[in-house]
């Protein structure tokens, strides 16, 4: 089975992204039906269409399973396209759809999915039904979703090979017209490229955000003012076209005229001054990507302080009742500087710069922790992810996207994939080549290395301004720390190490022999001493 | 069925914890039948037997499963203690035992386990053949394991009943007197109890290690200097009594005259100067507890900075292979200032005060963390677990002890345990006592609050100051943030809660609502702008 012309498929789920999927779909050539529980989603997704003469009479709506699938081509050719919520939801959709279902038909899953889901369906729908399930990445949130996302598919290659064509005309293009989307492994891979891409842009919102407040409530710039320093970051070759820079470009000057007093700003006309902190998706379970990667670094142990902070910032950001409680008990002593100091006109803009490149450094960690986070899971499962792919389709169409980010990482990436067992499936009986010891040479790239070490001296410059007044830079700070110890020569963690041998007799490895000296492999060392008899 | 009498009982398992845990037991009373599959474990448990009056002759050594079990009471009045790795391991071990096991004997496993694998445990071994199973966390290291281990056991209600008297006896005893042992609650309570534990001391330990690395790094004290700083940390209220900073008091003053030149240090007798900086246990997976706190955190939704920080900061310090290579490429700029400041006597007294109370404030956090992360699960399960009894338990015997920090949350988690609806169950009805809001009451305490308030200044002080210098301190500066923003009334979180609803539609409360101005409930919000139309 080659390529298949998909010229009728079907969309189940017309929430915010299924709906903008659907007008994406008709546009680029197939008639869609569309399916979801809610009738009012139906029909409003119908209605937009109608409303396109590129998609006029292209989308028909359902409301019942049989007649939703009767209305594809004939088993064995039938694309169904999930945008639906991950877990019991998809289990749910999966078993009214079954019966249906027939050898050959394909399925798509485009919501965010923890990939051990994805795989168990993946084998239950092939051993049951001989039914292809895709785990697909779908990036770019409602916004790309009308206008061209960046996907990362993964599961059979031979169905891959098969919606791939379809894939490519509805995916985002990159500055030269190439496609972001491209097959990604076997399995749960795509839907893992995804889950990573998720936590990589936590961090990068977590390091964003801190500096929106540095300049907002520190320098006391005005929004309009910020907007335009935004827009002269993504201009600069180490921010150059980066998407949550650009979106903040337009977020700090969108006023809507009927908005009245909010009593929360003196910038009565702009919609970001009516906006409250909470960020809730992480705590009410909706989203789960951000949650499940920061459990899944710990668990497949690397070290991704960048992504966590900035996940436990806004996990804590979400209850604001109970913030606000705290508070109130809390009442913190004040900064030793007041919050808004008036600088010179040049000192601010040095420090402006200060703070574009501390921006810079925490994105830098928080991509490194993610490809660290794909190699060793790949080579883990022997996925064969090519990092160099994913960083393509991440070029547009995504949250992470970002020209001047990701051509420091081209050549990381591009020399990683290119060692003998890093790609390719198993490395059994290649020592140099063993998961553990790849992920690792991505921060040791020079390529990046330099860029971090020259952006290093501002980010602790911010740092040390921030302290001082009590601005909030959790994701900055962790960014600093982990920049200093991933490559330092020693750690105060000797005395960490004395200890856990004091009490549970762990065992260390000494200064002077090889394994000190030189590291050696990642394991139990071969002294203990006696600190207090038992 | 009450409280049993054991004369004689089973420990399956004689490594380091498990060969104290034969002394321990032999000494209280019983007579102890131990089983290793390494035989050489068990010879050398025995030996160890041997040599001690009070023990000799009452531990017996066994290398086959049925003998062992046949030299055990009569079925049905068995007690099997197992201190054996946790996971695949322990199933092995059960497999090999359940066909000798009878209706009433009792499974004590007193290694770590991730607490839904105790689960699966008790439900198929009470189900096929009315055993029980306790999961139960012991806590100490092998020092404690010999004298007497802070012990949390969670299981059927009836069963803990049996058993609590040997329990008690050979548990810790606090100051008082009072054993460091309770019935934490049903299913795997007890063993998650113990999880945390390990968490908070991840945070702590970390706190303690990078006091311990500005000390001697960046201040350039002795270590017999630290070990006299430590000891009168210890001595003061916010410490007094701090297990690891007791054993700090040891570790900097251990010198070993065997010991030859080392190269690393100035110090040439002292042990610690010969340690390498690597923390491995994480990495090589003997150690679950800290990854499985960190994954749960995130899983859970408790902001826990503090422990995740600490145990990224770990994790690095394994691979120091990698890090000399990061290190080389990097080639970092040097602080702008020298790493060793001669400061004046009393300059370098009140900045090694300041110090202190930044290690305060880190293990206050670590502890609020882990006691959320508790209250939350404990709410969840409805497994009533009261706080207070965890506080308790912890009193003595355990790596987390400490009077001064102890203090501190005796208040507080007795009003949390006092709440209705907090401890005993099914919060059904009582919306107040939902689970979500209650674990947001403990960071609130006055009790606690004015505690981390007065330590605040201390711990920005500690951290400008070790920034300057390019010291490592992971775990304060993720600490320092915490304080800073879990009570916060304003964060740079609304910038991002914008850019969400830029690119996801994910929705925002307006701050004039009142869901914006105190918070309500953690929901979606009510509000969409479309920023720029799809």
């Amino acid at each position: 089975m080659s390529t298949t012309k998909y010229t009728k498929i079907g969309i189940v789920g017309a929430g915010s992204m299924g709906s903008m999927m659907c007008q994406l779909f008709a546009e680029a050539g197939p008639e869609v039906s569309v399916f979801d529980v809610k009738c009012g989603n139906v029909d409003t997704t119908v209605g937009m269409a109608e409303k396109n003469p590129k998609t006029k009479g292209k989308v028909k709506g359902y409301k019942d399973y049989e007649q939703f699938v009767m209305s594809l081509p004939s088993p064995g050719h039938r694309l169904l396209v999930f945008s639906i919520t991950h877990g019991d939801p998809t289990d749910q959709v999966l078993e009214a759809l079954r019966p249906h279902l027939a050898k050959g038909d394909i399925i798509l899953d485009g919501g965010n999915e923890w990939y051990e889901n994805t795989e168990r369906r993946q084998a239950q729908l092939k051993r049951e039904q001989n039914v292809d399930h895709i785990g697909m990445g779908v990036s770019g949130g409602y916004q790309s979703a009308r206008h061209g996302p960046s996907i990362s598919p993964g599961g059979d290659s031979a169905a891959l090979k098969r919606v791939m064509p379809l894939l490519e005309k509805v995916s985002a293009k990159d500055s030269q017209g190439n496609p972001c989307v491209a097959p990604i492994g076997p399995g749960g891979s795509g839907h893992y490229v995804k889950m990573i891409h998720n936590g990589i842009e936590q961090g990068m919102m977590g390091a964003v955000a801190e500096a929106w407040g540095l300049l907002r409530f520190n320098l006391g710039c005005e929004l309009d003012e910020i907007s335009e320093i935004f827009e002269q970051w993504s201009n600069t070759p180490e921010l150059k076209r980066t998407f949550l820079i650009d979106i903040g470009v337009d977020i700090c000057q969108k006023r809507d005229p009927s908005l009245g007093k909010t009593g929360a700003s003196d910038n009565e006309e702009h919609v970001l001054s009516t906006v409250a902190d909470k960020v809730v998706q992480d705590a009410d379970g909706t989203e789960g990507t951000g949650t499940w990667t920061v459990a899944e670094a710990a668990r497949i142990h690397i070290s991704s302080p960048t992504i966590a902070a900035s996940h436990f910032f806004r996990l804590a950001s979400a209850d604001r009742t109970a913030r606000l409680k705290i508070g109130e008990s809390l009442n913190l002593p004040p900064p030793p500087i007041t919050p808004r100091t008036t600088l010179g006109k040049d000192e601010k803009s040095q420090f402006v710069e200060d703070i574009r490149k501390a921006v810079y450094a925490a994105c830098l960690a928080s991509f490194t922790q993610g490809f660290q986070l794909i190699a060793r899971q790949s080579q883990k499962e022997e996925w064969g992810v090519s990092l160099s792919t994913c960083l393509k389709i991440w070029r547009a169409g995504c949250i992470i996207s970002s020209d001047g980010l990701l051509d420091v990482f081209q050549p990381v990436v591009a020399d990683f994939d290119s060692k003998p067992g890093n790609v390719n499936g198993s490395a059994v009986g290649n020592e140099m080549a063993k998961p553990k010891d790849a992920s690792a040479t991505i921060p040791a790239h020079p390529h990046l290395t330099s860029e971090l070490a020259a952006a290093m001296p501002s980010l602790r410059r911010v740092m040390l301004w921030a302290l001082e007044r009590d601005a909030h830079v959790p994701t900055l700070a962790a960014s600093l720390e982990w920049i200093k110890y991933v490559g330092a020569p020693v750690l105060p963690t000797m005395f960490m190490e004395a200890e856990l041998d004091w009490f549970g007799a762990h065992k260390f490895d000494r200064w002077d022999s090889d394994a000190g000296r030189f590291g050696g492999q990642v394991k139990k060392g071969s002294e203990h001493f006696e600190w207090s008899p038992a």
